[in-house]
């Protein structure tokens, strides 16, 4: 179920991705890479850091199969993009939750310290946005105005507080992914938004 | 002869990167970590992904002293490279190709899947460029129209076919560096190159 | 001591990480995110390349916490920076002293070349300003005109000069930094910078 969820969120995110590669105007390996990084790129670079390596989807191949997957179904359905907005996001706020709780268990599982293991699930969730907003020459949307990691943040505290109270795992799952899962939908339909700091030196 | 090649590559590589940082109005320490970058950054890239640490460079220094000379080199002639374009271009194509094949052994050295073992080498031939472009602050040319990563992606489908075929490491070596090279120069003759994918949504 | 001055040079690299994001015009998500890799990013560029994993402040929290606090003091001190400068400026000097020893240290404790130390503690102090000016979409200052990393190499020359001497490790710490910052100083003085290379072809 919770693998399932992941393909899932794997093909939102490498669809999302390859639709910025198509309005940038990129050639079909450009497109796919951009598909590529935005899932794959935040736990290639997790797995960089903690030292698992060589990295996940070099051994587990089925996130390659599902990006190679979504891009087909990106270039087919290039010129109908609109009509798939509203089911597209909603995948894509699926993957932020479990890409997050991914992240943050393999940092348990190598004992991390909780601050570092939430660090940990953001980049997992929401480094292949940057890593794909680099590659197409812009500031990373994320730390500009968008919500997105803040949310996988509050997830995050939420995950080791329901842990400090002795729930069970698969509870501690389900209501931290959930949550995440809600806020993002919140944070989209009332348009919360982080403001810039402004500064006048 | 394998090795002299792929410093041949190196040197190549390094050459035509140090040209881009020129054309960028940097000083001589951009100019020299372009020209590194370019050359190693690709190998780089896939020694921290499959977890061959320290990577290649700071073990094996021949390759360092290879781009060195080449910075040298490009200094030296920074006004005569109009004379020197084709034959750098002639190396940077051998260099591709060995690239590939360097990637590519690695990854059935640690027992990588054969498509994995394909984006190894397309990675050590192709992602020095990447890297090099976002430095300069340009969406990677390999992107955009450049048939370059194509190229190595069909050398490595080759690669692997003609090992199905049970042919010699040495003829299969030999075989998929010349069809990479063959390609990469129609290719370039021909002027092919890939169109951007249009959509419409 | 030589902790305290790590800490210090961390959170002066964070403060000016901070005010080249407030200055992008990013929100407090980016704004950390920009102190953070300012101030880690080459030392995690480091640890990656030559196998340290999981990255040093993953496993030691007090750079974190430098960080968060210098965020605080940033945002605090926001319309106030001017007065900072100077104090800022010092502090930044020390840790690129300081933050250039590490790394060849590092270098040196898992038997690196000379060459190579000298190349790692460059790295580790300046290449989260790399990072830094990448996610903020420039090309990076230090490759255009700062003389900043000419100095570390210089510094690092010198380290290995005064060890071949048999000088103690205490003096040629102490030495090697002294110089590094004092050069730092001269050149922001006597506005030494580097020229880019002109070429006409």
């Amino acid at each position: 179920m919770f693998y399932l969820l992941d393909i899932i969120g794997t093909m939102a995110f490498a669809m999302s991705g390859a639709l910025t590669a198509m309005n940038k105007k990129m050639d079909p390996f450009g497109v796919f890479i951009i598909a590529f990084v935005t899932a794959l790129g935040g736990g290639t670079l997790r797995d960089v850091m903690i030292g698992n390596t060589p990295v996940g989807w070099m051994k587990d191949l089925n996130g390659v199969y599902a990006i190679i997957l979504a891009f087909l179904l990106a270039f087919i359905f290039r010129n109908r993009f609109d009509k798939l907005r509203t089911s597209l996001f909603v995948f894509d706020t699926i993957g932020l939750g479990v890409f997050t709780l991914i992240g943050i268990q393999k940092g348990i599982d190598i004992h991390l310290h909780p601050v570092i293991c939430i660090a940990v699930g953001t980049m997992t969730a929401c480094f292949g946005g940057v890593i794909r907003d680099i590659l197409c020459n812009e500031i990373p949307v994320i730390f500009r105005k968008e919500i997105y990691a803040t949310i996988c943040i509050i997830g995050g505290i939420i995950f080791f507080l329901l842990k400090k109270l002795n729930f069970e795992d698969d509870i501690i799952y389900l209501m931290t992914s959930s949550i995440i899962i809600i806020i993002r939908l919140m944070a989209v339909k009332f348009k919360w938004s982080l403001k810039p700091i402004v500064n006048k030196s």
